[in-house]
């Protein structure tokens, strides 16, 4: 067990450490272009919330801040995987409970840290920024600080996007030759490629959801803040008439989030099975707990920070988002389980081919977003006409807000089954690797299958939080704009042609985005397939099991190929955005406005919603249908029309490898670019202006 | 010759009257519905452009006159495709120059009915209104005929989904028999689905394409003359102090219609090859003539009716136009024809297998929607800034509906093209199945090659032109909205969470709606399948060329799936449209609204606007995916990659397959639905105000 975990450990950490540097490269030249972009190129005026020296060294600041933060997530998601899965494998041994509490307990190492230091790096920039009195006004210290979510979603874009090359690559190459090719089962210590496999779900499930997770809610509370001290100076005199000071409703986001940690912990202390118990049964109990608590305690953060008047319509807001996501997480099991009738009808789809697989995983991908953005909508709207009828003034969009920290709330469990998925599928191959017995091994399949599953619902978790968190996104935007621009309408007029065609472009970024992280995948699985074919070839004494594969060379060549192709994708995003924005600026600059006054913050608005509209529609086509074809090809392998070897389970296989990079590298970094844009615009907002 | 002519169209005759039976009983009773919610629900107001009888009833006559001519296109586009088809093969067997002109021809005839018939309509619907002075002003004629449009787009989406459904459920299912399991060629007597094959030419391609390019220009006319209407009354002065009366403003974009279809005539005459000449080289000839005549007609049409101070920007306007179009014939060539990158790349993922194929086809497809909505975009500002230089005021809208104007200039001659796709498909199928000499058929494989290309980059037009005219229709829509109710701000707030919401359900629809068209085929294609095999294994002796196989039950077959098949998505865009509008207008009757002001008609504005950018980048993913596929194929057929009957061949035949469904259903269906949602909002604006 040790000689194979060693050699994950070394795999993953070396990814990891070539992925942050050049991570760290590209973080430093963009501080210092936010630098020279705050100080030099922007046209000051009386609105800014600080000195143009500060401003600019601020901003740039908590983007570092926000970045090393990212990176310490990403890396503690990884280092407590490759660490917890061979100690699983190790529980595995005596009992099912040992096992899935060691599992899970690891994930939530990664989970605590991930918020709490999102929490501790807001809660603490934000207390700094306060206590040297950079800012005009306190209301105004957010603006300070919008560089440290662009920081965290950057470092996650390129986490999710190495990390999921890295995974899909080395697996659809594994799979490819080893699978289809040589014939020998998964995880088979023979294939050259296995080892690159198992690196693979750490630096990309736990590395890159972990960034990913970090990100939504550090961006979540930065802008939830936004809100608040926007909320706060409309209603100013009501609030002081209530005995609630500004600082109260400032920190309102964050001791939400914090009765949320509190509420995850009970949650994982409450998660136990036995050996009879299907374990997904005790982790939903689990979450269950962590809910019903995270409504408690939001109850108490509301109606102590939120004054009496006020704090109930908004404890319903969070009652939404706690509900949102249960209705995810169900959805998600819907779409993706072989249970139920979409999955059921693309394993009998394969029965005349791949291409009738193909089409029906694209027909149920494609209606998969119906029921969620459903979910979406009425959460918004409802949360939207709480929040206006609260009493407090302008306080609808703060309604939406409370309903996307409601929805975070249970973040740190969710992060802890996510990571669990992983640490149990190391386990698995460890147990295999290490031909343990076969008792030992159903046990780690039996939590594999769990962590498949656990791995799909979180996915729908972070497309559902993204969607909520994008509107309260999209009003820290217009409210940091007509900050600095106080003749600004708030408005994203659709109907002017500039707007318009400014949503057009931000839908068409996704496109283009998800063609280039799937087509990453596809070229570096194809070096890795003819890297593993090569060492066959060579080497005869591989699959006879007298001579051992080269393992370096697979994980090698995956690290360069996802170090390589991860640039392209996250520098499209900068470069349109940026392009967006100041091609507008410069038009209106060179050609004078037309009569519908326009400004370049408006069009890039239209860019920010439409895309982030776009991408919560792809990724939700992409994730659900690639876990559908997934588990459509499972359902098969439980005997249904053929079972395995049969014909229909190779049309299956063809489409689960289709759906691979669809579900775990596009779509996850989906989710990141969502983010992503939001708080990339909230900072180059100034300079748009 | 005769003997499969004949079984051609009885087949495409029976299948058109039983499919418009249907459409007809759903038009009647949406005909139905709609002078009842006009006379009894619509809540009157003293802004109504008519009395409230005269309103439900011209709104209802002129939905049923445009389903009316639209069912007339459809079935002029079959009638002289059916007719012209064995005439090309006869054609075929004297020269080349005869069957390219006869095709051409033939072709001609039903693109200049179509366009003629949609100007006739417009034109003669409004003198009618007008003479009969129902309407309160001159002005608002247009609002009373807005049902027109809707007619036709109504049953362009019945006609082009079941014509789709029917010709891809039998392509998949001839192909996936006869070519992998039996391993006959292609249009092989022997195929009992050949037939059904070829009738699905006729009513897919020809009958769904009419009707389409005939809502389209129907609702580009009635958008346009609505636009014009709002730029008298701001410009009356203006106008008057130049000469020009209202009429000639209105009947400007008819007028312009009327010199491109001048153009389309000449460049029709003008196309002329010889035998050794690449067919495809005289019909781009003849596109150019077209192009550069359809310049110069609406230079004198603007010259003439928009005075000289103001014409020259939107002469500008039409050429942007113009240029938008050859654009996108261009890029449309780019991606889809296997002399360039994009299909080469899809054709060497194919040596990996069909999960490869199939990923680098999805890339490409999603990466084919950038620079098309780069042209669209560019188009619409550049346009929009004319308008807005050009002198009147608030014209800038006006231009991008100029621009649209030029677009559609050379639109019969597209559809001449893209019907000759259908007639040299079929004149192929005739000569192969009547067993003609190898040269003839050499001719006509040449021509059907050339035919697949025309109908790829009519596809490409028709998605472009989609994209020019949306932002018409939207314009049109508002102005309609406005002159209800004059306190409407003529704007799409996308920061009203209602309206993002609504944004969000217009982009779900168009995922919803394909899922639905994608699945449709997939069922389809499986009974047809089933019934091939079936009809081997009862008779042996069609292998053997001793019994004929029985046509007439996959024609039915396929009949009946397409009929029952199409129902669904339609009603799926009637109901979700009118869901969105009715309920957020009764929420906000029984809630009141909340402090953003946002109405109903706001909300479906959003709705209309991300539903038709999203259906423009969904509709150019499947077109382009689905003909790179093809193409790919094509290309390995060539002999790349093995050729004919190796490992990649057959992996290219799976992404073949996939793409069918793509680019022949699901695709130019959504050009129909783009269209759709912008009449049918233009009619049932006035319900949700």
């Amino acid at each position: 067990m040790r000689e194979i975990s060693d050699a994950i450990k070394v795999g993953a950490e070396a990814f990891l450490h070539r992925q942050n540097a050049t991570i760290a490269y590209m973080a430093v030249g963009l501080a210092a272009l936010i630098y020279i972009l705050y100080a030099f190129v922007r046209s000051q005026n009386e609105h800014d919330p600080a000195s143009p020296g500060d401003l600019a060294l601020w901003t740039t600041l908590s983007f570092l801040l926000g970045a090393a933060c990212s990176v310490a997530s990403g890396y503690m998601g990884m280092w407590v995987a490759i660490r917890a899965n061979i100690r699983t494998a190790a529980a595995a041994t005596r009992d099912m409970n040992s096992a899935l509490q060691t599992a899970l307990r690891g994930g939530a190492v990664s989970g605590f840290f991930v918020v709490a230091l999102s929490l501790l790096g807001v809660a603490g920039l934000f207390a700094l920024v306060n206590s040297l009195g950079v800012a005009k006004d306190v209301t105004q210290v957010p603006l300070l600080i919008v560089g440290y979510g662009f920081g965290a979603s950057f470092v996650a874009l390129f986490a999710q996007l190495g990390g999921g090359i890295y995974t899909k690559a080395a697996d659809v190459g594994a799979d490819l030759v080893g699978k289809l090719e040589a014939g020998i089962p998964e995880d088979d210590p023979r294939n050259p490629a296995v080892i690159a496999d198992l690196v693979g779900d750490n630096v990309g499930d736990c590395a890159g959801r972990g960034a990913d997770l970090f990100e939504s809610t550090a961006a979540e509370n930065i802008g939830a803040m936004i809100l608040a001290a926007g909320l706060y100076r409309v209603n100013q005199a009501l609030f002081e008439q209530n005995g609630l000071s500004l600082l109260s409703i400032l920190l309102f986001p964050l001791v939400a989030r914090a009765f949320g940690i509190l509420a995850s912990i009970v949650g994982i202390m409450s998660v136990r099975t036995n050996d009879d118990e299907d374990p997904m049964h005790a982790l939903n109990r689990g979450y269950y707990v962590t809910s019903a608590l995270a409504i408690v305690g939001f109850f108490f953060a509301a109606r102590w920070l939120l004054g009496a008047d006020y704090y109930f319509h908004f404890f319903l807001c969070g009652v939404i988002g706690v509900l949102a996501s249960i209705a995810f997480v169900f959805l998600t099991q819907y779409y993706t389980e072989y249970r139920y009738r979409p999955v059921q009808s693309i394993a009998e789809a394969s029965q005349t081919g791949a291409a009738t697989n193909i089409i029906s995983g694209v027909a149920v991908g494609m209606e998969s977003t119906g029921f969620p953005v459903l979910v979406i909508g009425v959460s918004i709207v409802s949360a939207y006409f709480l929040g206006d009828r609260s009493g407090l003034a302008d306080a609808g969009l703060f309604g939406t807000a409370v309903a996307t920290m409601g929805m975070l709330g249970p973040c740190a469990f969710i992060l802890a089954m996510d990571t669990f998925g992983p640490i149990t599928d190391n386990a698995g191959g460890i147990v295999e690797m290490s031909r343990q017995p076969k008792e030992i091994r159903d046990k780690t399949d039996r939590l594999d299958s769990v962590g498949n599953t656990t791995k799909a619902l979180t996915k729908g978790y972070a497309v559902g939080s993204a969607g909520l968190a994008a509107f309260l996104l999209f009003g820290a935007y217009l409210d940091e704009v007509s900050n600095y621009m106080p003749a600004f309408q708030r408005s994203i007029n659709l109907n002017k042609p500039e707007v318009f065609v400014g949503a057009m472009f931000g839908a068409v970024l996704v496109f283009l985005f998800s063609s280039l992280a799937i087509k990453a995948v596809g070229k570096a699985a194809y070096a890795i397939i003819n890297n593993v074919r090569e060492q066959f070839r060579d080497k005869p004494g591989i699959m006879l099991g007298t001579s051992k594969p080269d393992y370096g060379q697979c994980v090698d060549i995956a690290t360069r190929a996802a170090l390589a192709k991860m640039v392209v994708p996250g520098l499209l995003v900068l470069g349109m955005t940026l392009g967006v924005g100041l091609t507008f600026k410069f038009l209106y600059y060179a050609m004078g406005q037309p009569a519908n006054g326009a400004s370049g913050a408006e069009v890039v608005g239209g860019y920010l919603m439409v895309g982030t509209i776009t991408g919560i529609l792809v990724a939700l086509f992409l994730n659900n249908g690639g876990g559908a074809w997934d588990n459509a090809k499972k359902y098969i392998e439980t005997g249904q029309y053929g079972g395995k070897k049969s014909e229909s389970h190779k049309a299956s296989v063809v489409g689960d490898t289709v759906g691979d990079p669809f579900k775990d590298t596009a779509g996850p970094s989906i989710h990141v670019l969502i983010k992503l844009l939001a708080t990339l615009t909230l900072v180059m907002a100034p300079l748009f202006l």
